[in-house]
């Protein structure tokens, strides 16, 4: 990370763990929401163009890719993935098991 | 499931995990909003009343007992225990650790 | 716990796990809401403030420290540590893995 001082300054992994979580107010016939295999292709699709690559290689990141920008690319990919078939309600994003970030898109 | 075409097409269980939430503005005198031993109470109720059972075979599923219908179920079943004591928030059916259905009946 | 006559009445210890969530429009130019670490030393102030202590002889807690008062007296404390920096959006104060209890400032 640029400009920080901490001790995620040098290059560092994380194994992060993501939900990402769709909201609407009527269910298909099937009385689902969305298919959870949809979602979950959908976010595959985002995430092996993430996984092992160096995030600062990313220019979406800005050289600080924060559990926060990573939330906020995730959100905007797999809503695109989506498309109308269902609103991201929110994406969280765990660096580890205390320290998350969540976005909200209608925040 | 009916009209479902993947793998959860047979009939077969799962290890669901429930949390329903209430909200208030007030606590009472002990300093709570309810006694998580009521809610529990409530709860178990409703739960006592689906385990070990076909699911398909209760009319309010209509065959799909989506993830999103059960939450609704024991949202409108735990609610009608509670009464006045206190207002649900939110369900929350974990079919695993990874897929979840949350209700809100407030939304 | 006075006034409660269940199993808690009895002087007894948790272990309780915490956690503090800020909310915001705007990222630094680091890309984040608020330093984790900014966030953990607040929140690790307020609770070394209550640790192995008898909640009892809190008067914040009114010989009933249940959680949801426990939850109330963490956010308004570490929202006097965070000062203008950032905004609790909300406290989960968990007794148990089961049983939590979360107060939002601003609902």
């Amino acid at each position: 990370m640029r400009d920080y001082h901490g001790k995620c300054e040098a290059l560092h992994g994380h194994n992060y763990k993501v939900f990402v979580h769709v909201r609407g107010a009527e269910l298909n016939e099937g009385g689902m929401l969305l298919d959870f295999t949809q979602l979950k292709a959908a976010l595959k699709k985002v995430l092996d163009g993430l996984d092992h690559t160096n995030l600062n290689d990313n220019p979406f990141f800005d050289q600080n890719p924060s559990a926060e920008r990573i939330a906020l690319y995730i959100c905007q990919n797999v809503q695109a993935e989506l498309g109308a078939a269902a609103r991201i309600f929110s994406v969280d994003v765990f660096e580890t098991d205390k320290n998350r970030a969540t976005y909200y898109p209608d925040f």
